[in-house]
């Protein structure tokens, strides 16, 4: 599943007015993120829009095209403010069908639990072409769609989705990161940290200052897809801080 | 500050690799999103991007025209990779300059803390034009463009900029809202909501359901600019919730 040197990336679509009122804090972000990382693809753009069917089907529009993938959150489930499934085949001009294998899903899931009502049986529809993402926690499957992966929006369920998604999408290598930390402030870092990254090619280097019990600090976090090209620079780093009389810890703080 | 009815939109524009490898969970769209609403602005779209200078430039000419207000957070530091004044100021065609109060807001704050570097001294860079946000926390202020506010990335040094902005922007009417709990399913409850809904014009409703120590259930919100309206649908829907013999708390669970 590997190909040299191309770089592979997706994008995340969050659906949900209950992001953007505050209401919840997103949980699938981070996690979406660092599963691709794992599969060699990188994470472009995330967008959080409204449970919104123009909004869902522009922006669902204007990312499938510009990424070799796209994945959302949110609107799958049995209620009438889920409209993902919908607004998503009405922009991509495909009709909405029972999918069948989804429809088995939800009969065996809930035989036991009050079969399968008119609100249940809204969650086994796809736009037609569609196969499905395996939903072991809740029973309702996820829906692939050419490179559109619809997702459900509960943290745990998302986390079994990628599960099954596991190993099956084509990826480059994958970023792999270290963090240096130090106590010192950021602003006494800044000339080092240019340097290194200046002389370190096959490197990124980022800065994230953390406060803490009324002390501060930054991490400084490496990353490149050649391991020895980041250890080689982790090292030339603490060495350059320390030789400055700097802190510097090898690991986040 | 509030003009009936209209309804005033922000934007959001999350600035950082940091988010987009997984590497850190964002904590400021949340904590935004609460904030507009208590000023009675919608958060209507939040976009998520690298600290990329193309990428920054785009997406701030996209957001700023749609929207009453858009705010950025993220890459405003010491370092070379805090690149937002500058991507931001060359979308704009504005000259980058020194401002000269943020400056001083710098001398002041490293008077004991060994003075203003170079790369102390980019934190006082704004596009020409711009007001400044105080920053209460870390010396650095935050910056105002036009309707564009230039946030720090640090969780922290946002909420003390907000506050520094409480009260001081035109806005409508704060979306009030209420929660109804209930330990039954999502789809045993879908056809109550969507009817509840119907009948109460004023009003939105949206379920969320959870999963807590292997039991489930869902937390139903009603969301209004009408205090009165929300508490009528709240009633409402307990009751025909409980008619049902359904399971129905006042209050999220």
């Amino acid at each position: 599943m590997t190909t040299n040197n191309r770089v592979w990336t997706a994008a995340l679509l969050v659906i949900g007015d209950e992001i953007l009122s505050g209401r919840t804090e997103d949980r699938n972000i981070a996690q979406i993120a660092s599963w691709l990382n794992m599969q060699g693809i990188r994470l472009a753009e995330v967008r959080v829009i409204p449970d919104d069917s123009q909004a869902i089907g522009e922006a669902v529009l204007a990312l499938k095209d510009n990424h070799d993938y796209l994945f959302t959150t949110g609107g799958i489930g049995p209620t009438h403010d889920d409209i993902t499934v919908e607004s998503i085949s009405q922009a991509l001009r495909l009709p909405v069908i029972i999918h069948p294998e989804a429809k088995a899903c939800l009969d065996a899931y809930y035989a036991d639990r009050g079969g399968v009502t008119p609100a249940r049986l809204r969650m086994a529809r796809t736009p037609e072409g569609a196969t499905l993402i395996k939903n072991p926690v809740s029973g309702a499957p996820g829906v692939r769609i050419g490179n559109i992966f619809i997702m459900a929006g509960v943290p745990k369920i998302v986390t079994a989705m990628l599960e099954s998604l596991n190993g099956t999408l084509s990826g480059g290598k994958p970023v792999l990161s270290r963090t240096v930390g130090s106590w010192n402030g950021e602003s006494q870092i800044a000339k080092i940290l240019q340097e290194t990254e200046k002389d370190h090619a096959l490197c990124k280097l980022g800065s994230y200052p953390f406060f803490r019990n009324g002390s501060g600090g930054v991490n400084l976090v490496i990353r490149s897809v050649d391991r020895e090209a980041l250890n080689r620079c982790a090292e030339d780093l603490i060495n350059r801080l320390l030789k400055e009389d700097l802190s510097a810890v090898d690991g986040a703080i």
